[in-house]
């Protein structure tokens, strides 16, 4: 059974990233806004145990009862669970029993797998699996976050589903008319509920640059003064600055007189070809206009995304200048999965496009990730707009 | 000349919402987003300084250099200023050196005035009355705050446009099929650069409420446990729920039993029959999704503000479900009073409509008001739509 | 009576502390630690209200209800008050109203003082007095600190109980032997209850200056690079340096390669000659470690000042190496005038001496002032001990 | 050599503290007062590396140039460190580079022995042991409140020094008479600097407990209101209960009308006879006022231990009545070990004692530990104080 295949895919891509993280690696939350591996590992083995095993497999025993409350994340309505801020307190349950506690949620998977699920149970398992590789994202980005505050920077070799690409150096303009477009997921795959509701938009004239933008342009905008020169930000994005001393994107630092990077390979050179990343909605922002030029709307970016799939490959997310708001006639699904997406829609811009660390095949043209404007840890960069 | 005799209005408006005000009234800042009104007296009379005066009249002497410094309120271009939350440390220059100045500038303006001004200028004294009239509504949301946090709960006549109004007890929906329309300004009257950039949306079926929620259908909500279920909040609007203990609209108290609300004539019974106010975005968001309803998109609004204007008179801002983000297009101006509306394009919702402090006159169908979610302190309230 | 004719010369001298004091001036609280001038005036007046008029005037009706809410301090057996950091959100009642209050209870203060009261009442109205003069200090040292927050620099003449005066640059070491000796009110004087319980300390030999330490050697201080010498102070104290990026006393700017200093005068010259003031513990405790020297305890400094009391004119309280501890047999008044002094026996420490700011004859040799260590705004300065 | 063998003893006892803990236990940081135990293991042996083998081994090549660094713990004169609340962020080094750490640094140690060191490098490694014991109290203290964080209540046996002892139901009272005694270390065995000084006191008559306070005894304190009545507290400490919503020690809990405490062997019944503990400063005085009594002074409880040593065996830390300051003549000892005790002297109270988590031979009459008044996780309890 195909989905029964994807299951032990996923799962095993989700060791196959920790694989060289030791007990040590896998307690510590070096931020609020990032958790410590074992948290993920053990937080995606809780979502197949709650949501499927739980509910669809007779006579379930659950692994351990304390971890229904240790590893839930945020959903309300299955009661109260560890503050997220709390999460890198938890020396225990040891790595290992977490990976026990793997095995046991995935031997009882057989079991449901075994008695042919029907559509809402494959559905669920599916969502469970798109969530997991979520979180192997997630594992990627924080661990490298927990890493980079340790003064020994260590190496690590994430395993990670796509290699940095150098980019050329010209920016050719991809061209798109004015026209009513239809947005969002159409079809039967998967999508989550945020990015149904196909809807018609109205696009005016636009370009958009088929690459997304360089360390070497990055470092121009750096040296013209970009961080210095208040008339280029956001007035929350100027307080971002001065308030954090900003001076680069997250992980950038000058060592006499040279930029370099902390990346898997410990601390290392700028290679200027790379597409640059680490940045928040407010670099992105104050890039785009320093160059008299914008960010895409996310249903520009769909829509040429949509046609011009070549130039799209994913390298980093994209920050566009949509909020994160529900589309018309979002409806928010019944029980705690409804939890999963809708409550987030505010405060938050859309990205779009897909990372080095994005699982292959997860995301899609459709695909609406969010974060808050003033979050760098993702991989996330810059493709930018031109009106016409 | 009209301009001038504009002005004089609008400056005397400002007088008459303070009359009441004795110096200590003026000096106080209960909170950072609010402001004292001694500082919005000159602020507002800075901006004709500054903008005008400065520029535009020859051999102009500046009233006091320090005020240059005292009352910027954000413009980064004009340089160094009090920091916003220190305004109320400000017991000098007094409040009759605050009227002297507004005084002096008054005259200084009617030599302006005398000069034929040109297009260019005019403009700008326009956008300055705006401005002031910005802050007229200021004073009053900012002065009934200041005073709601003494025990005294001190009455203030601060003469409004407009009268709170009984709303009818029955709603009926004006409906809007599918369309592209047009949204923003287009004309040659005043707006401010946010409205500017007409463009296309495309709009699907919707229908709206013909008046805004009243206090009765509010205490509905609350008697129902609108602030104990998470289930009808966004996620960063449970955790305000929960942090700042929120159980009403700001200003509401309950008393053996009863609601009341403190405004103008102290504390009082509410009205049932009068539009709830003083509530922020995630407010007016839960009560909708209570409802089995949602908040219109600012471009619903516009167009049924434009199609149905009868329906739409004053009352309350409305929270609309778009994010405040620039419009196609948008373009910000040269110099200092390009920091006037751009820059503070993120981490906003967008409000319409007009509220009792509102000036007559200073809104219209395009306007684009705008708060941080969290905030509850303007006169804003809550228009339902209904998907069809 | 006597009592009754120092009762209406310490009222009058709070008025003429204020006299220059406009309304606005009175309502602003530039930082929780300091209390707005309106606040000082009404506080003051109602230590009378409640704990004599209340109590021992038959009759008595209150001025205004709300006013007990209003100007508690800190009595919790008194019930709720207005919390410390929000006494500047008080606009009213205005400043006429309590200039009222105060006439009010003054006038029925005389009618206590017709009937003739018993000791316990005139120990109450002692008490009140001497509490009066301790808010006549401060309302000098926090207008003082309003003042300096606001960039105009107003000018103030708040009629000091002593002036500052010139020191001889030569410094005398006064000797004190070893020896058990008394430390503690003794005598039918008034004293607060901290002073009381005279008990024998035992001393060693010591050496104590005979002036406390100027500007110019604190100037030389700060020229050796005593604010960047981390060896020199304590680890809260370097802490509180880092931290708030001190370089110099408070109120103390440089300007071109001069020291000036905010004081009456607006921003003036340092004089070299006058005694440094505005230090906290850790600036005094560091000075005293460069200088290879340290502060004295308060037995000493009690001891040196009953022997040589020609040396110890007031002129800035001194920090002593004691922390505010309850004396030995240390006994709380019952009610709530026991709130006055023992419940704050921790986290601070002693000063003595006496201020240019402290009313003639409120201080005395055994008097115990004290405050946290970081805070900077009262009249504080140094003396210095040598061990021998 | 006697002092190669207590060093061997001692490091060792240091590892069998931390036998049962497993490399995830090592990593958490729970608070910022706390360590993790990986920290406390190799900060312990970089005091050796630094101030015993790059002093005084000739040839010493150090084990890892990161360690400096990472190990520091506030040692300003020894350059940059961690900050000490991102202690929990170092996944890196592992347990096992620590133990090899451990290792290296006690092999070269032998090499010191052999060459018969001479006496200030003796002083040097006796401090160092003692150093070790500080840090295996708390490498007890800190790891039992990180397990206190979890809510899997984990289990621990660290192989404490003392047993908990059952106490009698009776207390008898201990008279001390009036007398000038001698206060401070005398003689040559080791102690702390912040002993020396030995001096004269003058002490007034007092009897003072046989025992510590029980938890039977403070179970009464807390159903007789004491964490709900203001006037049994200090100022500062009411703020903290307020604040805190404590309404008994650290650790314990309340569960269907039983009083359980969280420790060594999980969440248990309190068992009434042995002593309170967790307290801090605050609690330790509310009680002692609530009984009528008072908390010893420093100088009180050193003569009354001198005196009666059968009734003060090591149980918790006592907190006295004592600020944490400098006896007369303290000296700071030059270089990086200067930093050791004399730059804490302020903010902190004394305590005096012993706890059972403090080595064998550690403690004696005139040890004076100390903290923070509202720190509640060492094992500190109470002993009360008669005045006659």
């Amino acid at each position: 059974m195909i989905l029964a295949k994807r299951y032990k895919h996923t799962r095993t891509q989700t060791l196959n990233i920790c694989k060289d993280l030791q007990p040590e690696d896998t307690v510590a939350q070096a931020e609020e806004f990032t958790s410590p591996p074992k948290w993920h590992l053990a937080h995606s083995t809780w979502f197949f145990e709650t949501f499927v095993l739980k509910k669809y497999l007779k006579g379930y025993k659950e692994f351990n009862h304390d971890f229904h409350f240790l590893f839930n994340s945020y959903y309300e309505s299955l009661g109260a669970r560890v503050a997220r801020n709390q999460r890198g307190f938890l020396s225990r349950p040891f790595l290992s029993e977490v990976y026990e506690y793997r095995n046991y949620v995935d031997a009882q998977m057989e079991s449901v797998f075994e008695n042919e699920p029907g559509k809402h149970l494959c559905d669920t398992i599916e969502l469970g699996l798109q969530h997991e590789q979520q979180h192997q994202e997630l594992l990627v980005t924080d661990t490298k976050y927990m890493f980079s505050q340790n003064p020994l920077m260590p190496k690590w070799n994430p395993s990670l589903f796509y290699a940095d690409k150098e980019l050329p150096a010209i920016v050719n303009w991809l061209s798109i008319e004015e026209d009513v477009v239809t947005i969002g997921h159409e079809g039967l795959d998967f999508c989550f509920d945020n990015e149904l509701g196909a809807h018609k938009q109205y696009l005016q004239n636009f370009s958009i640059a088929d690459r997304v933008v360089t360390n070497q342009e990055y470092l121009e905008f750096i040296a013209a003064g970009g961080y210095t020169n208040f008339s280029l930000w956001l007035a929350d994005g100027w307080a971002w600055v001065l308030t954090s001393l900003s001076k680069a994107p997250l992980y950038w630092q000058k060592k006499d007189e040279n930029w370099l990077v902390f990346g898997f390979n410990g601390l290392e050179k700028i290679n200027p070809c790379f597409p640059v990343m680490h940045l928040n909605y407010y670099e992105a922002d104050a890039f785009a206009r320093w160059k008299g030029l914008r960010l895409p709307t996310e249903f520009e970016f769909e829509t040429a995304a949509k046609r011009y799939p070549q130039y799209f490959e994913p390298a980093v997310w994209q920050w566009t200048q949509s909020a994160y708001l529900p589309y018309p006639g979002f409806k928010i699904a019944t029980g705690a999965v409804g939890e999963y997406n809708g409550k987030f829609m505010i405060n938050q811009m859309v990205l779009r496009g897909g990372s080095i660390a994005t699982p292959r095949g997860h995301a899609r043209s459709t695909y609406r990730n969010f974060f808050n404007p003033h979050l760098q840890w993702q991989f996330s960069g810059i493709r930018l707009v031109k009106n016409i």
